[in-house]
This record gives C-alpha cells, structure tokens and sequence, in this order.
C-alpha cells in the first residue's frame, strides 16, 4: 500500500477534479478485493451528502453487497462520520487515507468495526485542501 | 412525539412512496428545532446511497450547517449504519424511528453520540416491510 497505488492516484485526480470545479478537494476510489475500481468521486458541490466516499459508492452503480465487501476505499481525505458509516455498511476492509491533518474524522470507529485504516501524510493531498481553505473559508 | 407527528407522517408516506415505485418501502423526513421541515425522501431504487434518510438530506438542498443541529430525523425503519453516520455528522438531535423489528442499525451508536432515539412499533412501517420482503426477497 502506498502513494503510487492506481486507487490511490484516482483519489488524488478525483480532489483535483473537486477543486477545478470550485468545490472542495476530497476525492475518493473505491477497489475491489480483486482490483477492480468499483466507483471514484468526489465532493460534489451543492450537495448535502455527496462527499468523495459517497459519490465513489454512488457512481459504483448499484453492485450486490458482496461487490463491496472486503473492498479498499482510497479517501484524500480523513472520513467524516457519514463516510465512515457508509464504509461499515458496505463491509469495505480497509481505508487508505490521504492525510489526517487538515481533518480527522471516523479513524477509530472504522478500526473498531474491524476495518484496517492506513494514512499517509500525502503532501498533494494536505496542499490541495490548505490552498481550498485559504482562499474559500467560509466553504470549508 | 407520537406516531401522529406531521414529521413522521411524512416518513411514512415517502415509504408507501417508495413500495409504489417497486422500490424497499423506508421513507424518512427531517424537520429542524423549529418545525420546518428541511427535506423528505425515500429509499431510491438503483442508487447505492439514497437511503431513505439520505434522500431526506440531499433534498433538503445543501443547507449551512447550523440548520441541521438539533433536527429530528423521522425514518420508517431503524437507520442503518451509513444513515446513523449521516445523522452524527449533521449533529440531529434525535431519530424518530417507525419500527425496529424487521432491521435494527445504529441505535446504540446514536445514543452514544449523544442522539436521543424514540423507536416506536408502528404497524404501517412493519407491515409495508412486510409486504415487500414476501415479494422481493431477493432485493432486501
């Protein structure tokens, strides 16, 4: 598991995609147990629920449960609560990170409910978001 | 808070909503501290995300935060773990459950996050469940 990981990438290009379009930067891909990218995303302006982990879930289309279990959910960005849940109730195996500093979210929940979390300190990542914040304040 | 709240009402019809598009028959609505509602929705069929009480927020438009602290999320079912999230992440103050024999998710971990949880043992909810799992088994 490392930054060069192609689901991991796709996070990354997911943020960037977020950020050009003038929203915030969190991207996520989410990869099967045998490889495959089953969906990425990212945070979608205008919506309430849309995060990067959601919309990855979301643009999977609609795969049997099984699809999703034991899968990795690549996140640029530490997961907020919502996220967090989402990757319970989908049975993912492990979340791999970007960065935690701008923002911790469900870490522990996600290691109690058995699923493995790994996080870098990608400096893409923590630029992306500290570039964001600087100039949309109120956004974030 | 009893069954005959307008809220849940609400919830109910968005469920009987969902069953008459052949989809799982769980409706949520989610209204602020002061009485608005802020939005209603129901499971949707072919999406991996709009559970019932996360179509209650995306259609509740993309609000400041401060909107969603202290709301009461009424939802035809117990709220599984993604939902539960979604909840904590958007400080409601408490969930509103129909009926909690069919499923029960995150209730515990609500209440630990400090949500105040009513679950009542509504015959509608149960029954629409029901309904839907002797013809569709295979999609629940």
């Amino acid at each position: 598991m490392s930054t060069s990981d192609a689901g991991f990438k796709a996070a990354v290009q997911e943020a960037e995609a977020g950020y050009n379009e003038g929203g915030v930067p969190i991207g996520a891909c989410l990869v099967a147990k045998d490889g495959t990218v089953l969906g990425r995303g990212h945070n979608m302006r205008g919506s309430a629920t849309l995060h990067a982990e959601i919309s990855a879930l979301e643009n999977s289309g609609r795969l049997p449960a099984k699809a999703y279990e034991g899968a990795t959910m690549y996140t640029s960005l530490s997961p907020c609560d919502m996220c967090t849940g989402a990757c319970v109730m989908y049975k993912v195996g492990r979340v791999v990170i970007g960065e935690n500093k701008t923002y911790v979210g469900g870490e522990e929940y996600l290691k109690q409910r058995g699923i493995e979390v790994i996080v870098f300190d990608d400096e893409k990542c923590k630029g992306l978001m500290k570039k964001f914040i600087e100039e949309k304040p109120a956004i974030w």
